[in-house]
Protein backbone atom coordinates (compact mmCIF):
# COMPACT_ATOMS: atom_id res chain seq x y z
CA UNK A 1 0.00 0.00 0.00
CA UNK A 2 1.43 3.26 -0.99
CA UNK A 3 1.94 5.48 1.81
CA UNK A 4 1.63 9.28 1.75
CA UNK A 5 4.81 10.67 1.82
CA UNK A 6 5.43 8.41 -1.30
CA UNK A 7 3.03 9.59 -3.53
CA UNK A 8 4.07 13.50 -2.36
CA UNK A 9 7.95 12.71 -2.96
CA UNK A 10 6.76 10.59 -6.43
CA UNK A 11 4.74 14.67 -7.35
CA UNK A 12 7.32 16.62 -6.17
CA UNK A 13 10.04 14.87 -8.22
CA UNK A 14 8.21 14.77 -11.05
CA UNK A 15 7.63 18.17 -11.20
CA UNK A 16 11.34 19.30 -10.63
CA UNK A 17 12.40 17.00 -13.51
CA UNK A 18 9.81 18.48 -15.80
CA UNK A 19 11.38 21.68 -15.32
CA UNK A 20 14.29 20.49 -15.81
CA UNK A 21 15.98 21.67 -12.56
CA UNK A 22 18.17 20.52 -10.44
CA UNK A 23 17.89 19.41 -6.75
CA UNK A 24 20.30 21.71 -5.67
CA UNK A 25 18.42 24.82 -7.59
CA UNK A 26 14.80 23.90 -6.08
CA UNK A 27 16.35 23.06 -2.73
CA UNK A 28 18.21 26.51 -2.66
CA UNK A 29 14.73 28.09 -4.12
CA UNK A 30 12.92 26.43 -0.79
CA UNK A 31 15.39 27.20 1.64
CA UNK A 32 15.81 23.30 2.55
CA UNK A 33 18.60 21.63 2.46
CA UNK A 34 19.56 19.46 -0.58
CA UNK A 35 19.97 16.24 1.26
CA UNK A 36 16.31 17.31 3.14
CA UNK A 37 14.81 17.49 -0.80
CA UNK A 38 16.08 14.58 -2.14
CA UNK A 39 14.60 12.38 1.18
CA UNK A 40 11.62 14.11 0.96
CA UNK A 41 11.00 12.90 -3.04
CA UNK A 42 12.39 9.16 -1.75
CA UNK A 43 9.58 9.23 0.12
CA UNK A 44 11.80 8.53 2.78
CA UNK A 45 11.12 11.63 4.93
CA UNK A 46 7.82 13.30 6.12
CA UNK A 47 8.25 16.82 4.96
CA UNK A 48 6.52 19.41 7.52
CA UNK A 49 3.50 21.35 6.19
CA UNK A 50 5.84 24.14 6.16
CA UNK A 51 8.51 22.81 3.92
CA UNK A 52 5.76 20.98 1.95
CA UNK A 53 4.30 24.57 1.04
CA UNK A 54 8.37 26.13 0.47
CA UNK A 55 8.64 23.16 -1.92
CA UNK A 56 5.89 23.58 -3.87
CA UNK A 57 6.10 27.89 -4.07
CA UNK A 58 9.86 27.04 -5.20
CA UNK A 59 8.51 24.75 -8.07
CA UNK A 60 5.81 27.40 -8.78
CA UNK A 61 3.01 25.01 -8.13
CA UNK A 62 0.63 24.75 -5.68
CA UNK A 63 -0.21 22.22 -2.69
CA UNK A 64 -3.65 22.18 -3.59
CA UNK A 65 -3.10 21.12 -7.33
CA UNK A 66 -0.16 18.24 -5.64
CA UNK A 67 -2.45 17.01 -3.50
CA UNK A 68 -5.32 16.65 -5.37
CA UNK A 69 -3.01 14.78 -8.21
CA UNK A 70 -1.82 12.64 -4.85
CA UNK A 71 -5.47 11.80 -3.87
CA UNK A 72 -6.32 10.93 -7.63
CA UNK A 73 -3.77 8.51 -7.96
CA UNK A 74 -3.99 7.33 -4.02
CA UNK A 75 -8.12 6.59 -5.29
CA UNK A 76 -6.82 4.18 -7.53
CA UNK A 77 -4.80 1.83 -4.98
CA UNK A 78 -6.71 2.12 -2.07
CA UNK A 79 -9.24 -0.05 -0.79
CA UNK A 80 -12.42 0.87 0.38
CA UNK A 81 -12.67 1.59 4.00
CA UNK A 82 -14.34 -1.00 6.94
CA UNK A 83 -17.68 -0.14 7.86
CA UNK A 84 -17.46 1.66 10.93
CA UNK A 85 -18.90 -0.86 13.83
CA UNK A 86 -20.54 1.39 16.18
CA UNK A 87 -20.00 -0.18 19.57
CA UNK A 88 -22.98 -1.77 21.56
CA UNK A 89 -23.79 -0.09 24.48
CA UNK A 90 -25.19 -2.28 27.25
CA UNK A 91 -27.72 -0.50 29.34
CA UNK A 92 -26.85 0.24 32.86
CA UNK A 93 -29.49 -1.47 35.40
CA UNK A 94 -30.86 1.25 37.47
CA UNK A 95 -30.78 -1.05 40.74
CA UNK A 96 -27.14 -2.27 41.53
CA UNK A 97 -26.88 -6.27 41.38
CA UNK A 98 -24.48 -7.87 43.69
CA UNK A 99 -22.37 -10.08 42.33
CA UNK A 100 -23.39 -13.76 42.24
CA UNK A 101 -20.81 -14.67 44.56
CA UNK A 102 -21.90 -12.03 47.30
CA UNK A 103 -25.88 -12.78 46.82
CA UNK A 104 -24.51 -16.52 47.68
CA UNK A 105 -22.85 -16.03 50.54
CA UNK A 106 -26.10 -13.81 51.32
CA UNK A 107 -28.15 -16.74 50.77
CA UNK A 108 -26.08 -18.78 53.22
CA UNK A 109 -26.33 -16.22 55.71
CA UNK A 110 -30.04 -16.29 55.55
CA UNK A 111 -30.51 -19.07 55.42
CA UNK A 112 -28.74 -20.35 58.41
CA UNK B 1 -2.32 31.08 4.91
CA UNK B 2 -3.54 27.94 6.24
CA UNK B 3 -1.29 25.11 6.40
CA UNK B 4 -1.36 21.55 5.57
CA UNK B 5 -1.95 19.61 9.10
CA UNK B 6 -4.49 23.00 10.06
CA UNK B 7 -6.72 21.40 7.08
CA UNK B 8 -6.08 17.98 7.74
CA UNK B 9 -7.15 17.55 11.26
CA UNK B 10 -9.96 19.70 10.84
CA UNK B 11 -11.15 16.90 8.53
CA UNK B 12 -10.42 14.75 11.03
CA UNK B 13 -12.32 15.68 13.41
CA UNK B 14 -15.28 17.11 11.65
CA UNK B 15 -15.96 13.32 10.50
CA UNK B 16 -14.99 12.01 14.08
CA UNK B 17 -17.89 14.53 15.50
CA UNK B 18 -20.61 13.56 12.20
CA UNK B 19 -19.75 10.21 13.68
CA UNK B 20 -20.49 11.03 16.92
CA UNK B 21 -17.38 9.61 18.27
CA UNK B 22 -15.33 10.53 20.95
CA UNK B 23 -11.78 10.77 20.87
CA UNK B 24 -10.97 8.18 23.18
CA UNK B 25 -13.05 5.94 21.09
CA UNK B 26 -10.99 7.01 17.64
CA UNK B 27 -7.77 6.21 19.04
CA UNK B 28 -8.25 3.48 20.34
CA UNK B 29 -9.67 2.31 17.39
CA UNK B 30 -6.72 3.53 15.45
CA UNK B 31 -4.39 2.70 18.10
CA UNK B 32 -2.77 6.08 18.55
CA UNK B 33 -2.74 7.59 21.81
CA UNK B 34 -5.60 10.04 22.63
CA UNK B 35 -3.28 12.53 23.18
CA UNK B 36 -1.64 12.44 19.57
CA UNK B 37 -5.35 12.18 18.08
CA UNK B 38 -6.39 15.40 19.66
CA UNK B 39 -2.98 17.18 18.76
CA UNK B 40 -3.35 16.08 14.82
CA UNK B 41 -7.09 17.11 15.07
CA UNK B 42 -5.92 20.63 16.41
CA UNK B 43 -3.46 20.81 14.27
CA UNK B 44 -1.03 21.41 16.58
CA UNK B 45 1.10 18.16 15.38
CA UNK B 46 2.08 16.54 11.84
CA UNK B 47 0.34 12.96 11.72
CA UNK B 48 2.79 10.44 9.95
CA UNK B 49 1.76 8.84 6.86
CA UNK B 50 1.34 5.52 8.48
CA UNK B 51 -0.98 7.42 11.52
CA UNK B 52 -3.45 9.12 8.81
CA UNK B 53 -3.96 6.26 7.26
CA UNK B 54 -4.00 4.15 10.30
CA UNK B 55 -6.25 7.21 11.35
CA UNK B 56 -8.63 7.09 8.67
CA UNK B 57 -9.37 3.51 8.57
CA UNK B 58 -10.32 3.85 12.10
CA UNK B 59 -13.45 6.42 10.22
CA UNK B 60 -13.89 4.28 8.03
CA UNK B 61 -13.26 6.90 5.38
CA UNK B 62 -10.54 6.56 2.78
CA UNK B 63 -7.67 8.90 2.91
CA UNK B 64 -7.95 9.99 -0.78
CA UNK B 65 -11.34 11.41 -0.33
CA UNK B 66 -10.01 13.29 2.62
CA UNK B 67 -6.90 14.83 0.58
CA UNK B 68 -9.62 15.72 -1.65
CA UNK B 69 -12.04 17.80 0.01
CA UNK B 70 -8.36 19.31 2.14
CA UNK B 71 -7.78 20.21 -1.27
CA UNK B 72 -10.71 22.11 -2.12
CA UNK B 73 -10.88 23.56 0.70
CA UNK B 74 -7.20 24.73 0.16
CA UNK B 75 -7.22 25.65 -3.34
CA UNK B 76 -10.00 28.30 -2.41
CA UNK B 77 -7.67 30.21 -0.18
CA UNK B 78 -4.39 29.34 -2.08
CA UNK B 79 -2.52 32.04 -3.89
CA UNK B 80 -1.39 31.52 -7.80
CA UNK B 81 2.20 30.14 -7.85
CA UNK B 82 4.30 32.77 -8.95
CA UNK B 83 5.85 31.70 -12.54
CA UNK B 84 9.33 30.26 -11.89
CA UNK B 85 11.88 32.30 -13.55
CA UNK B 86 14.38 30.39 -15.87
CA UNK B 87 17.67 31.48 -15.43
CA UNK B 88 18.28 33.09 -18.92
CA UNK B 89 21.59 31.31 -20.58
CA UNK B 90 22.85 33.49 -22.99
CA UNK B 91 23.90 32.05 -26.30
CA UNK B 92 27.97 31.40 -26.54
CA UNK B 93 29.12 33.21 -29.54
CA UNK B 94 31.08 30.89 -32.14
CA UNK B 95 33.35 33.28 -33.17
CA UNK B 96 34.67 35.44 -29.75
CA UNK B 97 34.20 39.24 -30.04
CA UNK B 98 36.71 41.48 -28.31
CA UNK B 99 34.93 43.47 -26.06
CA UNK B 100 33.36 47.63 -27.35
CA UNK B 101 36.55 49.06 -25.59
CA UNK B 102 39.60 47.08 -27.45
CA UNK B 103 37.96 47.53 -30.88
CA UNK B 104 37.89 50.99 -30.59
CA UNK B 105 41.57 50.68 -29.66
CA UNK B 106 42.05 48.40 -32.76
CA UNK B 107 40.60 50.69 -34.85
CA UNK B 108 42.21 53.74 -33.69
CA UNK B 109 45.62 51.97 -34.34
CA UNK B 110 44.26 50.67 -38.01
CA UNK B 111 43.31 54.40 -38.99
CA UNK B 112 46.78 55.44 -37.65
Amino acid sequence: MAVLRTLLGDSLRETRLRQQRTLREVSGAARVSLGYLSEVERGQKEASSELLASICRALGVRLSDVLREVSETLSVVEPQPLPVVAPVLEPVPDVPVAPTAVREVVDVVAAA
